[in-house]
């Protein structure tokens, strides 16, 4: 429709997650008629963040540096290890603001299926981090799915030998939950490990 | 998060029409962490669509060249002229198949509380463009809103003195739509302008 390099642009838009057909076209004649500006802020910001972003060499989250400003950071907890499956998970445990130790990312979860081992996902230097005795605490914080647990067991087994104390986040009970519409494995959990009161 | 240019680019997403802070954030982690490439292919699309996507100098829908596809085709009947707000209703008209003629895109509605005139919309060109005579019947497929009947209304009025048949594209029950959920001024259109079948 109208052009080759207006169907390119809905194609490139089309890349975007949850962006379907309908929707690419609606951005793209968007920022075609109403804001040329942007769109050229869209593209520069683009070339910017692929090449300038990529992985912590320490904590494998996203950095534009060697190593990011969570590890380097002297305000933090070098005690407390909170280990997560991607970059996103570290950004939304930083935006609960519930956590000031440092992270590991994983960058997936063990799915032996899918070929995906310890070494894939970098158990063994994860372990290495370990070793050196300044971690006292692991915070499993892998996703509360079938996977993310089969990976937080395997990393309990993994750091048995290791003199270090492994917690896993809470599973219970959402904020705001109506007990009548959660399901009933969280629900099975919630009550199992409930918490004194008094 | 993470870093100055990963913030830029959340930002830049935002422009998106519904993409709120969430959804630029989801976008930004996949496309710096799954696909670069993407990323660098949808900033090269903008770019070019950009600098040579603008408007026809006939009927003003999108081009990247002086006059569009459409205007141009040999293939379409000349004497149908369909008059739209915008390039998105001339995409959605295609998209149809319903329509062989051509287009006029006025780039708006009359709206006088934003100071939106029959000039600002261009009424004054598309009144020169029906006076060569080669326009039989033009089809005002302006939105069924109310900025868009008034400017449908407001064609007929400017176009009186013209020999041209000036129709408005139907209104009425949408496709599949079941009565009990379709609002009561549609359905009292719908009634009114009720079709013979027998």
């Amino acid at each position: 429709m109208f052009s080759g390099r207006f169907d390119q642009l809905v194609q490139a838009l089309r890349i975007l997650p949850s962006v379907g057909p309908k929707s690419a076209q609606r951005m793209a004649l968007h920022l075609i008629m109403k804001n040329k500006e942007g769109a050229l802020g869209l593209a520069h910001a683009l070339n910017e963040a692929t090449s300038y972003i990529h992985e912590c060499a320490v904590c494998h989250s996203l950095t534009e540096n060697e190593v990011c400003d969570i590890c380097l950071s002297n305000d933090r907890d070098e005690q407390l290890l909170c280990v997560v499956e991607s970059p996103a998970d570290v950004m939304a445990i930083e935006q609960s603001g519930s956590f000031k130790g440092k992270y590991h990312v994983l960058g997936g979860h063990l799915s032996p299926l899918d070929g995906i081992g310890p070494e894939e996902i970098g158990i063994p230097y994860l372990i290495q981090r370990l070793s050196d005795g300044l971690v006292t605490e692991v915070i499993l914080a892998t996703n509360a799915t079938v996977e993310g647990q089969a990976t937080a067991h395997y990393l309990v087994e993994a750091a048995k030998h290791l003199p270090v104390n492994m917690t896993r986040i809470a599973q219970g009970v959402p904020q705001g939950g109506e007990l009548e519409y959660v399901d009933s494995h969280t629900l099975s959990q919630a009550v199992h490990n409930r918490m004194r009161m008094k």
